[in-house]
Protein backbone atom coordinates (compact mmCIF):
# COMPACT_ATOMS: atom_id res chain seq x y z
CA UNK A 1 0.00 0.00 0.00
CA UNK A 2 1.80 3.37 -1.07
CA UNK A 3 0.67 6.81 0.11
CA UNK A 4 1.77 9.68 -2.03
CA UNK A 5 1.86 12.85 -0.33
CA UNK A 6 2.61 15.66 -2.87
CA UNK A 7 4.58 18.49 -1.73
CA UNK A 8 5.31 22.09 -3.36
CA UNK A 9 7.00 25.18 -1.96
CA UNK A 10 5.32 27.40 0.17
CA UNK A 11 3.41 24.12 1.94
CA UNK A 12 2.27 23.96 5.49
CA UNK A 13 4.69 21.68 7.06
CA UNK A 14 2.11 19.74 9.48
CA UNK A 15 -0.13 19.58 6.97
CA UNK A 16 2.10 16.81 5.24
CA UNK A 17 3.96 15.30 8.51
CA UNK A 18 1.16 15.37 10.93
CA UNK A 19 -0.39 12.73 8.35
CA UNK A 20 3.08 10.83 7.36
CA UNK A 21 3.53 10.62 11.27
CA UNK A 22 0.65 8.43 11.62
CA UNK A 23 0.54 6.93 8.06
CA UNK A 24 4.51 5.94 7.68
CA UNK A 25 3.62 4.24 11.79
CA UNK A 26 1.44 2.32 9.97
CA UNK A 27 2.26 -1.19 9.25
CA UNK A 28 2.39 -2.68 5.53
CA UNK A 29 1.88 1.53 4.51
CA UNK A 30 4.50 2.97 2.24
CA UNK A 31 4.82 7.11 2.46
CA UNK A 32 7.05 8.54 -0.39
CA UNK A 33 7.59 12.96 -1.11
CA UNK A 34 6.89 13.37 -4.12
CA UNK A 35 6.98 16.83 -6.28
CA UNK A 36 7.32 18.14 -9.92
CA UNK A 37 10.83 18.31 -8.62
CA UNK A 38 13.02 15.88 -6.47
CA UNK A 39 14.80 18.63 -3.89
CA UNK A 40 13.64 20.59 -0.71
CA UNK A 41 11.12 22.31 -0.39
CA UNK A 42 10.45 25.46 1.75
CA UNK A 43 7.58 25.60 3.67
CA UNK A 44 5.32 28.68 3.48
CA UNK A 45 7.07 30.42 6.52
CA UNK A 46 10.27 29.54 5.57
CA UNK A 47 12.06 28.07 8.56
CA UNK A 48 11.76 24.57 7.48
CA UNK A 49 12.71 22.60 3.93
CA UNK A 50 10.90 19.39 3.57
CA UNK A 51 12.56 17.04 0.83
CA UNK A 52 10.27 15.37 -2.47
CA UNK A 53 12.46 11.80 -2.88
CA UNK A 54 10.96 11.44 -5.81
CA UNK A 55 9.34 13.48 -9.09
CA UNK A 56 5.44 12.96 -10.13
CA UNK A 57 6.25 11.03 -13.04
CA UNK A 58 8.09 8.74 -11.00
CA UNK A 59 5.47 7.74 -8.56
CA UNK A 60 1.98 7.27 -11.46
CA UNK A 61 -0.27 5.15 -9.18
CA UNK A 62 -0.18 5.56 -5.77
CA UNK A 63 -3.37 3.54 -3.83
CA UNK A 64 -3.43 6.61 -1.79
CA UNK A 65 -2.88 10.11 -3.05
CA UNK A 66 -2.43 13.07 -0.04
CA UNK A 67 -2.05 16.89 -0.89
CA UNK A 68 -1.51 19.29 1.90
CA UNK A 69 -2.39 22.98 2.08
CA UNK A 70 -0.46 26.13 2.90
CA UNK A 71 -0.39 29.17 1.26
CA UNK A 72 1.60 27.36 -1.98
CA UNK A 73 -1.63 26.03 -2.92
CA UNK A 74 -2.86 29.07 -4.81
CA UNK A 75 -0.22 28.78 -7.32
CA UNK A 76 -0.56 24.70 -8.20
CA UNK A 77 -4.40 25.77 -9.25
CA UNK A 78 -3.31 27.03 -12.71
CA UNK A 79 -0.33 24.59 -12.44
CA UNK A 80 -1.87 22.26 -15.31
CA UNK A 81 0.75 19.38 -15.26
CA UNK A 82 0.44 18.86 -12.10
CA UNK A 83 -3.85 18.85 -12.36
CA UNK A 84 -3.47 16.52 -14.79
CA UNK A 85 -1.22 14.41 -12.65
CA UNK A 86 -3.50 14.57 -9.85
CA UNK A 87 -6.26 13.83 -12.45
CA UNK A 88 -4.60 10.47 -14.03
CA UNK A 89 -3.34 9.63 -9.65
CA UNK A 90 -6.53 9.80 -9.17
CA UNK A 91 -8.15 7.56 -11.84
CA UNK A 92 -6.61 4.36 -10.09
CA UNK A 93 -6.22 5.42 -6.27
CA UNK A 94 -8.04 3.76 -3.72
CA UNK A 95 -8.61 6.79 -1.81
CA UNK A 96 -7.86 11.01 -2.57
CA UNK A 97 -7.51 13.14 -0.02
CA UNK A 98 -6.23 16.46 0.82
CA UNK A 99 -5.65 18.60 4.30
CA UNK A 100 -6.32 22.00 4.61
CA UNK A 101 -6.08 23.90 1.35
CA UNK A 102 -5.05 20.92 -0.62
CA UNK A 103 -8.98 20.47 -1.10
CA UNK A 104 -8.71 23.34 -3.52
CA UNK A 105 -6.27 21.78 -6.07
CA UNK A 106 -8.74 18.38 -5.58
CA UNK A 107 -11.47 21.05 -6.66
CA UNK A 108 -9.14 22.62 -9.63
CA UNK A 109 -8.54 19.15 -10.58
CA UNK A 110 -12.33 18.41 -11.10
CA UNK A 111 -12.22 15.71 -8.60
CA UNK A 112 -15.04 17.61 -5.54
CA UNK A 113 -17.68 18.08 -8.47
CA UNK A 114 -20.55 17.03 -6.70
CA UNK A 115 -18.66 15.90 -3.44
CA UNK A 116 -19.36 16.41 0.50
CA UNK A 117 -15.88 18.18 0.88
CA UNK A 118 -13.94 20.36 3.56
CA UNK A 119 -10.91 22.95 3.66
CA UNK A 120 -9.28 25.21 5.86
CA UNK A 121 -12.19 27.40 7.28
CA UNK A 122 -10.92 30.69 5.40
CA UNK A 123 -11.83 28.85 2.22
CA UNK A 124 -14.60 26.63 2.96
CA UNK A 125 -16.68 28.84 0.42
CA UNK A 126 -14.29 28.65 -1.95
CA UNK A 127 -15.06 25.19 -2.43
CA UNK A 128 -18.46 26.01 -4.29
CA UNK A 129 -16.37 27.04 -7.05
CA UNK A 130 -15.38 23.52 -8.37
CA UNK A 131 -19.03 22.32 -7.43
CA UNK A 132 -18.29 20.90 -3.99
CA UNK A 133 -20.43 21.39 -1.20
CA UNK A 134 -18.71 22.58 1.92
CA UNK A 135 -18.97 20.86 5.15
CA UNK A 136 -17.35 21.97 8.41
CA UNK A 137 -16.24 19.19 9.72
CA UNK A 138 -13.14 18.14 10.93
CA UNK A 139 -12.67 15.97 7.95
CA UNK A 140 -15.27 14.83 5.23
CA UNK A 141 -15.31 10.94 3.60
CA UNK A 142 -17.51 11.03 0.36
CA UNK A 143 -16.90 8.10 -1.61
CA UNK A 144 -13.21 7.43 -2.12
CA UNK A 145 -12.43 11.18 -1.45
CA UNK A 146 -11.30 12.30 2.07
CA UNK A 147 -10.91 15.64 2.97
CA UNK A 148 -9.93 17.70 5.92
CA UNK A 149 -10.09 20.90 7.90
CA UNK A 150 -7.08 23.07 8.05
CA UNK A 151 -3.53 22.17 8.62
CA UNK A 152 -3.62 19.80 12.18
CA UNK A 153 -6.83 18.40 11.31
CA UNK A 154 -4.72 15.94 8.80
CA UNK A 155 -4.09 14.13 11.73
CA UNK A 156 -7.51 13.03 12.75
CA UNK A 157 -7.93 12.49 9.11
CA UNK A 158 -5.01 10.37 8.54
CA UNK A 159 -6.21 8.06 11.72
CA UNK A 160 -9.65 7.69 10.06
CA UNK A 161 -7.59 6.50 6.98
CA UNK A 162 -4.72 3.91 8.81
CA UNK A 163 -8.02 2.21 10.25
CA UNK A 164 -10.01 2.24 6.26
CA UNK A 165 -6.49 0.61 5.34
CA UNK A 166 -5.57 -1.59 7.52
CA UNK A 167 -8.05 -1.69 10.66
CA UNK A 168 -9.15 -0.27 13.76
CA UNK A 169 -6.66 -2.16 16.09
CA UNK A 170 -3.41 -0.99 13.99
CA UNK A 171 -4.61 2.08 13.91
CA UNK A 172 -5.04 2.57 17.36
CA UNK A 173 -1.74 1.10 17.95
CA UNK A 174 -0.40 4.09 15.96
CA UNK A 175 -2.62 6.73 17.95
CA UNK A 176 -0.70 5.23 21.20
CA UNK A 177 2.45 5.09 19.36
CA UNK A 178 2.43 8.35 18.59
CA UNK A 179 0.83 9.72 22.25
CA UNK A 180 -1.96 11.20 19.92
CA UNK A 181 -3.66 12.43 23.67
CA UNK A 182 -4.17 16.10 22.67
CA UNK A 183 -4.29 18.57 25.52
CA UNK A 184 -4.08 22.11 24.20
CA UNK A 185 -3.66 24.33 26.79
CA UNK A 186 -6.18 26.77 25.30
CA UNK A 187 -9.93 25.30 23.52
CA UNK A 188 -10.11 27.68 20.60
CA UNK A 189 -9.07 25.60 17.71
CA UNK A 190 -12.12 26.59 15.40
CA UNK A 191 -14.12 29.52 14.58
CA UNK A 192 -16.85 28.35 16.63
CA UNK A 193 -14.75 28.23 19.96
CA UNK A 194 -12.55 30.92 19.18
CA UNK A 195 -15.80 33.39 18.82
CA UNK A 196 -15.62 36.46 15.90
CA UNK A 197 -13.35 39.07 16.74
CA UNK A 198 -10.37 36.03 17.19
CA UNK A 199 -11.71 34.57 14.49
CA UNK A 200 -11.63 37.67 12.19
CA UNK A 201 -8.26 38.50 13.42
CA UNK A 202 -6.95 35.57 11.98
CA UNK A 203 -8.91 35.46 8.89
CA UNK A 204 -7.23 38.84 7.83
CA UNK A 205 -3.81 37.76 8.79
CA UNK A 206 -4.13 34.06 6.49
CA UNK A 207 -5.46 36.54 4.05
CA UNK A 208 -2.04 38.80 4.24
CA UNK A 209 -0.51 35.30 3.98
CA UNK A 210 -1.84 34.57 0.77
CA UNK A 211 -2.09 37.95 -0.95
CA UNK A 212 2.26 38.08 0.26
CA UNK A 213 3.19 34.59 -1.62
CA UNK A 214 0.76 35.41 -4.56
CA UNK B 1 13.20 35.49 19.92
CA UNK B 2 14.91 32.93 18.18
CA UNK B 3 13.93 29.18 18.70
CA UNK B 4 16.65 26.69 17.42
CA UNK B 5 14.78 23.29 16.59
CA UNK B 6 17.76 20.57 16.59
CA UNK B 7 17.43 17.76 14.29
CA UNK B 8 19.37 14.17 13.64
CA UNK B 9 19.29 11.23 11.39
CA UNK B 10 16.61 8.94 12.74
CA UNK B 11 14.45 12.40 14.36
CA UNK B 12 11.07 11.45 15.07
CA UNK B 13 9.60 14.20 12.47
CA UNK B 14 6.32 15.10 13.86
CA UNK B 15 8.43 15.70 16.90
CA UNK B 16 10.30 18.37 15.17
CA UNK B 17 7.15 20.16 12.77
CA UNK B 18 4.14 20.16 15.32
CA UNK B 19 6.33 23.04 17.44
CA UNK B 20 7.96 24.19 14.57
CA UNK B 21 3.89 24.60 12.98
CA UNK B 22 2.88 26.60 16.31
CA UNK B 23 6.32 28.69 16.78
CA UNK B 24 7.11 29.94 13.13
CA UNK B 25 3.49 30.79 13.28
CA UNK B 26 3.94 33.00 16.48
CA UNK B 27 4.81 36.82 15.98
CA UNK B 28 8.18 37.81 16.77
CA UNK B 29 9.76 34.39 16.70
CA UNK B 30 11.88 32.49 14.44
CA UNK B 31 12.49 29.28 13.99
CA UNK B 32 16.05 27.93 12.90
CA UNK B 33 16.33 23.96 12.42
CA UNK B 34 20.21 23.48 13.30
CA UNK B 35 21.67 20.43 13.76
CA UNK B 36 25.94 19.30 13.75
CA UNK B 37 25.57 19.37 9.45
CA UNK B 38 23.62 21.57 7.70
CA UNK B 39 22.35 19.15 5.65
CA UNK B 40 18.98 17.02 5.23
CA UNK B 41 18.12 14.66 8.16
CA UNK B 42 16.43 11.06 7.35
CA UNK B 43 13.64 10.73 9.80
CA UNK B 44 13.21 7.80 12.06
CA UNK B 45 11.25 5.68 9.52
CA UNK B 46 13.07 6.93 6.34
CA UNK B 47 9.88 8.24 4.31
CA UNK B 48 10.99 12.06 5.09
CA UNK B 49 13.59 14.15 5.36
CA UNK B 50 14.38 17.76 7.16
CA UNK B 51 16.68 20.15 6.15
CA UNK B 52 18.88 21.72 8.83
CA UNK B 53 19.56 24.84 7.56
CA UNK B 54 22.43 25.71 9.85
CA UNK B 55 25.07 23.95 11.94
CA UNK B 56 24.96 24.16 15.71
CA UNK B 57 28.33 26.26 16.08
CA UNK B 58 26.32 29.10 13.73
CA UNK B 59 23.46 29.25 16.49
CA UNK B 60 25.10 29.14 19.65
CA UNK B 61 22.98 31.39 21.84
CA UNK B 62 19.35 30.65 21.03
CA UNK B 63 16.87 32.01 22.79
CA UNK B 64 14.66 28.84 23.24
CA UNK B 65 15.80 25.54 22.26
CA UNK B 66 14.01 22.50 21.63
CA UNK B 67 15.40 19.22 20.86
CA UNK B 68 12.62 16.26 19.75
CA UNK B 69 12.58 12.44 20.00
CA UNK B 70 12.79 9.91 17.70
CA UNK B 71 14.95 6.59 17.97
CA UNK B 72 18.13 8.60 16.41
CA UNK B 73 18.39 10.35 19.95
CA UNK B 74 20.20 7.04 21.67
CA UNK B 75 22.50 7.73 19.23
CA UNK B 76 23.44 11.09 20.90
CA UNK B 77 23.67 10.21 24.16
CA UNK B 78 27.09 9.61 23.94
CA UNK B 79 27.86 12.17 21.58
CA UNK B 80 29.89 14.59 23.57
CA UNK B 81 30.29 17.93 20.86
CA UNK B 82 26.61 18.00 20.60
CA UNK B 83 25.89 17.04 24.34
CA UNK B 84 28.74 20.30 25.02
CA UNK B 85 27.08 22.22 22.90
CA UNK B 86 23.41 21.61 24.29
CA UNK B 87 24.87 22.84 27.79
CA UNK B 88 26.47 25.92 26.71
CA UNK B 89 23.34 26.85 24.33
CA UNK B 90 21.41 26.01 28.08
CA UNK B 91 23.46 28.48 29.87
CA UNK B 92 22.11 31.81 27.94
CA UNK B 93 18.98 30.24 26.81
CA UNK B 94 15.36 31.61 28.02
CA UNK B 95 13.56 28.32 27.96
CA UNK B 96 15.70 24.85 26.96
CA UNK B 97 12.72 22.06 25.72
CA UNK B 98 12.04 19.04 24.55
CA UNK B 99 9.55 16.48 22.84
CA UNK B 100 9.40 12.79 23.48
CA UNK B 101 12.67 11.24 23.93
CA UNK B 102 14.88 14.83 23.48
CA UNK B 103 14.28 14.73 27.24
CA UNK B 104 16.96 12.02 27.07
CA UNK B 105 19.38 14.38 25.26
CA UNK B 106 19.15 17.07 28.59
CA UNK B 107 19.17 14.34 30.54
CA UNK B 108 21.95 13.35 29.41
CA UNK B 109 23.94 16.53 29.10
CA UNK B 110 22.81 17.05 32.90
CA UNK B 111 20.14 19.27 32.52
CA UNK B 112 17.64 17.75 34.01
CA UNK B 113 19.53 16.76 37.42
CA UNK B 114 16.91 17.36 40.34
CA UNK B 115 14.18 18.59 37.65
CA UNK B 116 10.62 17.04 37.13
CA UNK B 117 10.44 16.11 33.61
CA UNK B 118 8.51 13.94 31.12
CA UNK B 119 9.14 11.82 28.11
CA UNK B 120 7.37 9.36 25.79
CA UNK B 121 5.93 6.79 27.74
CA UNK B 122 8.10 3.91 27.26
CA UNK B 123 11.24 5.59 28.11
CA UNK B 124 9.67 7.56 31.58
CA UNK B 125 11.72 5.55 33.82
CA UNK B 126 14.71 5.74 32.05
CA UNK B 127 14.87 9.78 33.24
CA UNK B 128 15.33 8.60 36.54
CA UNK B 129 19.03 7.98 35.58
CA UNK B 130 19.64 11.40 34.87
CA UNK B 131 18.69 12.24 38.20
CA UNK B 132 15.15 13.84 37.30
CA UNK B 133 11.92 12.87 38.46
CA UNK B 134 9.42 11.19 36.13
CA UNK B 135 6.40 12.74 35.47
CA UNK B 136 3.29 11.02 33.72
CA UNK B 137 1.86 14.62 31.88
CA UNK B 138 1.60 16.33 29.00
CA UNK B 139 4.22 18.96 29.53
CA UNK B 140 6.30 19.51 32.22
CA UNK B 141 7.17 22.81 33.42
CA UNK B 142 9.89 22.72 35.80
CA UNK B 143 12.15 26.14 36.01
CA UNK B 144 12.76 26.98 32.76
CA UNK B 145 13.32 23.55 31.61
CA UNK B 146 10.20 22.44 29.45
CA UNK B 147 9.35 18.54 28.61
CA UNK B 148 6.36 17.04 27.10
CA UNK B 149 4.84 13.44 26.64
CA UNK B 150 5.38 11.44 22.94
CA UNK B 151 5.61 12.88 19.31
CA UNK B 152 2.32 14.45 18.91
CA UNK B 153 2.62 16.49 22.96
CA UNK B 154 4.93 18.86 21.13
CA UNK B 155 2.16 21.15 19.49
CA UNK B 156 0.65 21.22 23.30
CA UNK B 157 3.77 21.94 24.60
CA UNK B 158 4.78 24.81 22.03
CA UNK B 159 1.11 26.26 22.39
CA UNK B 160 1.82 26.64 25.89
CA UNK B 161 5.45 27.89 25.01
CA UNK B 162 3.90 30.45 22.63
CA UNK B 163 1.80 31.68 25.76
CA UNK B 164 4.70 32.72 27.52
CA UNK B 165 6.92 34.02 24.79
CA UNK B 166 4.19 36.27 23.96
CA UNK B 167 0.82 35.97 25.48
CA UNK B 168 -2.06 34.23 25.95
CA UNK B 169 -3.92 35.92 22.96
CA UNK B 170 -1.09 35.78 20.02
CA UNK B 171 -0.90 31.78 21.57
CA UNK B 172 -4.74 31.77 20.56
CA UNK B 173 -4.61 33.13 17.52
CA UNK B 174 -1.70 30.65 16.49
CA UNK B 175 -4.01 27.81 17.89
CA UNK B 176 -6.95 28.72 15.28
CA UNK B 177 -5.13 29.43 12.59
CA UNK B 178 -3.84 25.63 12.47
CA UNK B 179 -7.19 24.65 13.15
CA UNK B 180 -6.05 22.68 16.33
CA UNK B 181 -9.67 21.42 17.72
CA UNK B 182 -8.20 17.50 17.86
CA UNK B 183 -10.82 15.19 16.83
CA UNK B 184 -9.27 11.81 16.81
CA UNK B 185 -11.34 8.82 15.80
CA UNK B 186 -10.50 7.34 18.65
CA UNK B 187 -9.41 6.76 22.39
CA UNK B 188 -5.96 5.53 22.99
CA UNK B 189 -3.63 8.18 22.74
CA UNK B 190 -2.16 7.47 26.11
CA UNK B 191 -1.15 4.27 28.51
CA UNK B 192 -3.84 4.88 30.76
CA UNK B 193 -6.61 5.36 27.57
CA UNK B 194 -5.64 2.74 25.69
CA UNK B 195 -5.05 -0.03 28.09
CA UNK B 196 -2.74 -2.52 29.04
CA UNK B 197 -2.72 -5.15 26.44
CA UNK B 198 -2.23 -2.23 23.46
CA UNK B 199 0.25 -0.55 25.44
CA UNK B 200 2.63 -3.76 25.90
CA UNK B 201 1.98 -4.41 22.49
CA UNK B 202 3.17 -0.97 21.13
CA UNK B 203 5.48 -0.94 23.79
CA UNK B 204 7.34 -4.14 22.12
CA UNK B 205 7.17 -2.29 18.74
CA UNK B 206 8.85 0.62 20.33
CA UNK B 207 11.93 -1.48 21.81
CA UNK B 208 12.13 -3.26 17.96
CA UNK B 209 12.43 0.41 16.82
CA UNK B 210 15.22 1.48 18.96
CA UNK B 211 16.92 -1.72 18.61
CA UNK B 212 16.78 -2.04 15.18
CA UNK B 213 18.40 1.66 14.50
CA UNK B 214 21.01 1.19 17.24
Amino acid sequence: MNVAIVIFDGLAALDAVGPNEVLSNTPGVDVTFVAQEARPHRTDNGALALVADQTLDEVPNPDVLLIPGGVGTRRLLHNEALLEWVRAADATTTWTTSVCTGALVLGAAGLLEGKRATTAFSELETLKQFGATPVEERYVHDGKILTSAGVSAGIDMALYLAALLVGEELAKAVQLGIEYDPQPPFDCGSPAKAGPELTERVRVAIARQVAAAA
